[in-house]
């Protein structure tokens, strides 16, 4: 008799797992429909629904309500929180409590602030071994916004101190978004002995290239988000006759939308 | 000097107002970005976005929500509020009146129930001239789902007598999904001299014969949106290399994913 995967074993498999992220219950609900074994969620997804812009700790109730929502599912479900929308570390251990009750199997909680800084290293373990504490069943995945918020040129010995740090203060998994190079993947995964998770990039991270370097998780971040968004403005344009040339939503785009 | 259209002016145009429908902020903002000059919500979207099923009068909160939401857009936005949410009529008008607190400009009311029977025609004509006395400004759009409901088998002398009592009542324009077939169009336009209103359906209803035969909308309904869930799951697909085949969602595939 073979038991049910958790969400841990899933980062256990001979290939990485792919993570496709949802933005309401019915992306999430197709998901599964279409066999994927476990859904996460996109903070610049449920924030845009929601006419919030991503990253500003504005969408706490959003994320809230889509997780309790998407607990449904009959897989496991991993809910992107963004910092924790709060710099208090005991508003996010109870979020993560919250969380739990609902029967979510993960979170992300990223580094990155929306001023566009690095939250202190020693906040953010602080922060992570109180997460850990209050909900130590979540798979606490850890993310670094070193390559996100660099703009080219990301600091790697921040990046490897970072992850370092996130393991030592109990996270179940670090993320890197925006890390696509092989050395700097690989530097990586020998630092931590946490599955790494990457982000999907359309031409730059190739699911065997990153499999064979040792990454356990890949996910999708807003992609399907804005492909959604696209084939919407497409499909509409199309019954106008307007045709084809929908144009593509980048990250930048989906937050222009939202702004006032 | 011109005026600024308004959303009654958007169904005297040369050709019939396409009204595409969202189901979020960021979808409606997206359809404003690529130049529709009004936009529409779409019941079925709104209700699985939030995981519930359409047209049994449980996403109340959300489309409020996502109405004062969108009443942010710098277009005209029409709301649609299936049966009102309610069989009081009372609590109609109420909501008719919610909503232009907002500025929403329009909003669609159906006469189909979740049971799959028509309201009486004498209950709907009391609401329609309820919300139009409550709310005078907005452009009520008063649906029969005659074609609707039929499996095929629509009763044109029920529907004409509908759209006649709706515009007796008050209604400033009238929408009969489902139709499509010229003699049906001409008839409903012939009855009543207010805007009727068509669903888009692909390979049924060409925009060009719509707009001979005297058609003043065609509203999208929820194609957009199944659209948008299609192309998500089609690029998580594409990034597990299962490529090509992501299948297509059909009305009842979106209310079988929320249905517990």
């Amino acid at each position: 008799m073979t038991l049910p995967e958790t969400f841990h074993d899933l980062h256990r498999g001979d290939r990485p797992l792919l993570l496709p992220n949802a933005w309401d219950f019915a992306s999430g609900a197709a998901l599964v429909r279409a066999g994927f074994p476990a859904v996460g969620t996109t903070s610049l997804g449920v924030a845009a629904a929601a006419g919030k812009t991503d990253a500003t700790g504005d969408a706490r109730d959003e994320t809230l309500a889509l997780a309790r929502n998407l607990a449904r599912l009959p897989v496991p479900v991993t809910v992107d929180i963004e910092g924790g929308f709060s710099t208090r570390v005991a508003d996010v251990a109870e979020l993560a409590t919250e969380l739990a009750s609902y029967g979510i199997a993960g979170l992300n909680l990223e580094d990155g602030r929306s001023d566009g800084t690095l939250a202190p290293l020693d906040h953010q373990t602080t922060v992570i071994a109180a997460v850990k504490r209050a909900a130590p069943q979540l798979f606490l995945n850890a993310r670094t916004d070193t390559f996100w918020l660099a703009g080219g040129a990301p600091d790697m010995d921040e990046t490897l101190r970072r992850v370092r740090a996130f393991a030592d203060a109990g996270a179940d998994g670090v993320f890197v978004p925006g890390i696509a190079a092989d050395d700097d993947v690989r530097a990586v995964v020998e630092a931590v002995d946490r599955p790494l998770n990457v982000l999907f990039m359309p031409g730059k991270t190739g699911i065997a290239r990153l499999t064979e370097l040792g990454v356990r998780r890949v996910s999708t971040g807003s992609l399907l988000f804005r492909k959604a968004l696209e084939a919407a403005v497409a499909s509409a344009l199309d019954v106008t006759g307007a045709g084809a040339g929908a144009p593509a939503f980048s990250y930048g785009d989906v937050q222009a939308l939202v702004s006032r």
